[in-house]
């Protein structure tokens, strides 16, 4: 006879839906499925209702590629934003991210990813041509490149800068020390970057 | 004008779904809400499926109050396992982790939760007494309890230790030095109870 499994089976597919998520291991999909099934019905429904509705009305802005539920993102229809600075990302996180600063007030444009050629992505496939349309016919008097220092970033920042500078001025967000950081334990890059990058104080 | 918010409403209220989850905060509520929506339709449709019956289905065995599926559960319904031996625990996580042990073969009693007069849980709030009729009447030889060494987990041990000595062998699971521990840093309450619980080597 078959060794009876440890969870009654809709638990036990509730429990390997959790574990799919990122960064959830078997214990804390077991929590999680414990919780969920002693919450009231109606708690359950809405959660399942979010699942379903943020899946199937969230696109992308046909703009900007920016998470959206509206054919044209809020950022891009907001008046108040500054419609000649472009802010490139390459990822709707990094919007974000930007976003929670409060500090940022023109417009962004999503990539989709960086350019690497080791996994298959070439510019092509990414949102770069729709981005060169849009500094054209925007007249963008300032692109601000903001991608990840990685080796990809970086091919795609230098792949970014020669393809805008004929039409725009280009620059990229500065690298250096993070605040709170401490010179003795940032590493050597940081370091160099940061030293690199050092402003005259006036 | 308002601040336009950060999030597009459908994400905002996935994220805000993620978030009341148990040990899930604001950051990991957005990573999985946006890994949520890029996986395709049929995945996020299973995984509100995967919710929505888990709640709909589960309920607890009529027996030993085991989360089941069924009326009565698997293990209380296997015939390979001792029918006269019960093992008392406060929650049904408690059975999923001796189960996981694969070392105890007897039946379970799911109490859930412990005597918290301070919570204004009394036995009566307890499955104390089918506990107790269960015991009476399936001529029970051994009930093991096996409830967290808390304070109202201890008091909960000995008023069953009480209530059930004129029917039944009553013992619990020993408490002492966890394996790969060590002595030194053990606190004293576990050494004392690993002193206490010595036992002669044969």
């Amino acid at each position: 006879m078959e060794e009876p499994a440890i969870y009654t089976p809709p638990l036990a597919r509730l429990i390997e839906q959790f574990q799919r998520l990122p960064g959830i291991g078997p214990k804390t999909a077991q929590r999680l499925a414990l919780y969920v099934i002693k919450r009231p019905e109606k708690d359950v429904e809405a959660f399942a209702q979010a699942l379903l509705n943020a899946k199937k009305q969230v696109g992308v802005c046909q703009k900007c590629f920016h998470l959206s539920a509206t054919s044209v993102c809020d950022i891009c229809r907001n008046p108040q934003r500054e419609p000649d600075v472009i802010c490139v990302v390459a990822d709707s996180r990094d919007v974000i991210a930007l976003e929670k600063t409060r500090e940022y007030r023109g417009k962004y444009h999503v990539l989709g990813g960086v350019i690497s050629p080791m996994d298959g992505i070439g510019p092509e496939q990414l949102t770069i041509q729709a981005l060169v349309q849009r500094v054209s016919a925007e007249k963008t008097k300032e692109v601000i490149l903001a991608i990840n220092p990685s080796v990809e970033g970086e091919t795609t920042t230098l792949y970014l800068a020669q393809l805008l500078r004929p039409f725009t001025k280009v620059t990229r967000i500065a690298f250096g020390l993070p605040m709170g950081g401490d010179l003795e334990y940032a590493d050597e890059v940081t370091l160099a970057r940061a030293l690199e990058g050092r402003r005259e104080l006036d």
